[in-house]
């Protein structure tokens, strides 16, 4: 199927290679679907969201309740993930993995609570291992539902005050970088703030010794971490075109591409973070994302705003003339 | 407005800066049309065709005829451009500006024909100074028409085979950068064909002594950069967003940019191109482009591809909640 993609991509009415990453892009699309005409069905965001213990050493310039109050941002459509998953018809689905606080039942969301946040890593592991096998099969639930539903491409987007510092050091125990290349500013840490920060995230790496991926994700993750690794991984079991964002979704990514490495093969990279370890969190991957716009918001917006290209990827394959169908000469 | 703009943009739910470009093409409409709710009306393409006497020197891999199938593909709607056009809503016009060929007045075409291409800028300058001015006036009326018809935001494409040799003479005679910085590989030369066409160009820009933007034009351009350049100039008087693609356009902007150098303030650049000079005239203009996605492949469709994310930032100025609306906590 490569190489009949390829052919179809080759001769279609442009000079061969000039549309770039979005012919990379078709190619591998075709070739999750298996297709010389993929489809992209029923567009869905998952974005999880959770509350870190690890706050209670002031990681973070925004305080912990920034959390549940952007979950009922996001259900009253006023964040930007709700604003661009509108602007793209991309079906948008909150769920709590794991928020510090009580949602009424009534509430239009995904109630998949584990725990009322993580602990302080600083102290104890984030979670216990129990808990975060449960974080990784409500992931992976989900998005069976939405494959079952007919979803074949999904992104996911996150919200947790405090998760750059669980991104930052599941992403030292992974790839064994300083920690100091790990850590950035977050929502908008000063210098002073970056390196408290870095103090405190070389203290946790110090206290876990871990290595095993799921060892990684419970002693220094977050719920919405690993319910996002879980989902990643059933996406990719089922099949669909993974969309990743930024900093925190790409560490839940690093650590599914350590239990499943083929995992890679159906995942997309909306775009590189303005967060400073995103980029050589997508070195080490050896990936190319999409956009490179100085994002460094999560939600999965990053992923969301990559969607139309995703889509025109598909749509020049479907739609564009070949140089026969148009009667157009090809070059010498 | 610029600070009630800036306001307004740092107190949406998020952290601020967090969108990077977007909140910066935010700023940039919205000064644009001097309003906190900037919208973007009958979003349009002009993709201006013509030939060019230069094709003569075997500068192009592809044969001088492809300029007229190409029109013919736009016609049926079967190019890259007409594709992500129709994908993002956005109206598409093509406009003859010069192709050696008749078309039947039955085609559904703006005839705007100045001749039947350019002469051979290697032997007489490529249009007369009349020539040259009924091309930018045409430009001018075309866009004042759209103008007129409610648009305020207008992209531009091209296609003419050898038209990445007269983008490179202007680049030259216009930054004064060696010829070998200005020549790419087009449509796909090879290391011998660049060699090849490196030495015409060189010959080209020493046998025409030309300073004014104006007599560059004339001299080594071609009759759709000359039309582009005339629109873009009345496109900035019209006060409507400008959107810039690749090689092709951008030097017809750089001859509009030395006659009113206050039309960078309308312009956005859709993407840096694959074409090697694009990257240095991005630089020579000092403007930021959206997208770097290694295409080269110009009808627009580097700018088309780029809408729906200049649309995202109008959306998330317009459509997100505030910290107030949204009863978020502000950071400390």
């Amino acid at each position: 199927m490569k190489k009949e993609l390829q052919h179809k991509i080759d001769f279609k009415t442009k000079p061969q290679g000039a549309l770039g990453q979005l012919e990379e892009l078709a190619l591998q699309i075709g070739q999750i679907q298996n297709t010389l005409t993929p489809e992209l069905k029923n567009p869905t965001f998952l974005v999880f969201a959770a509350d870190h213990g690890l706050t209670e050493e002031k990681i973070s310039t925004f305080p912990k309740e920034v959390t549940f109050q952007m979950v009922m941002n996001f259900l009253y459509g006023g964040a930007a993930i709700n604003v661009f998953c509108n602007q793209h018809d991309i079906t948008l689905k909150i769920v709590d993995a794991g928020v510090d606080y009580d949602f009424p039942d009534t509430y239009k969301l995904i109630n998949a609570k584990i725990a009322h946040g993580t602990k302080n890593s600083l102290k104890e592991p984030a979670m216990s291992t129990n808990e975060c096998e449960q974080a990784l099969a409500k992931g992976a639930e989900l998005v069976k539902a939405e494959a079952a539903a007919g979803c074949n491409v999904i992104g996911f987007g996150e919200m947790g005050i405090g998760n750059t510092s669980a991104a930052a050091l599941i992403m030292q125990k992974i790839t064994k970088l300083p920690i100091e290349q790990c850590v950035g500013a977050g929502t908008g840490l000063d210098n002073d703030g970056i390196d408290h920060k870095t103090e405190v995230l070389r203290k946790v790496t110090q206290k876990h010794n871990v290595t095993a991926p799921k060892d990684i994700l419970a002693a220094v993750g977050g719920l919405e971490i690993a319910m996002m690794c879980g989902a990643m991984l059933e996406a990719k079991k089922q099949n669909m075109l993974i969309l990743v964002d930024g900093f925190i979704a790409t560490s839940a990514f690093m650590v599914a591409n350590e239990i499943d490495k083929s995992i890679k093969d159906n995942a997309v990279f909306g775009h590189v973070s303005n967060e400073q370890g995103h980029k050589r969190m997508i070195e080490y991957l050896g990936v190319k994302p999409i956009l490179n716009m100085g994002l460094r918001l999560g939600e999965g917006t990053g992923a969301a705003l990559a969607y139309p290209l995703i889509k025109s990827s598909i749509e020049f394959l479907n739609k564009m003339a070949s140089f026969e169908d148009a009667g157009v000469s090809e070059s010498n």
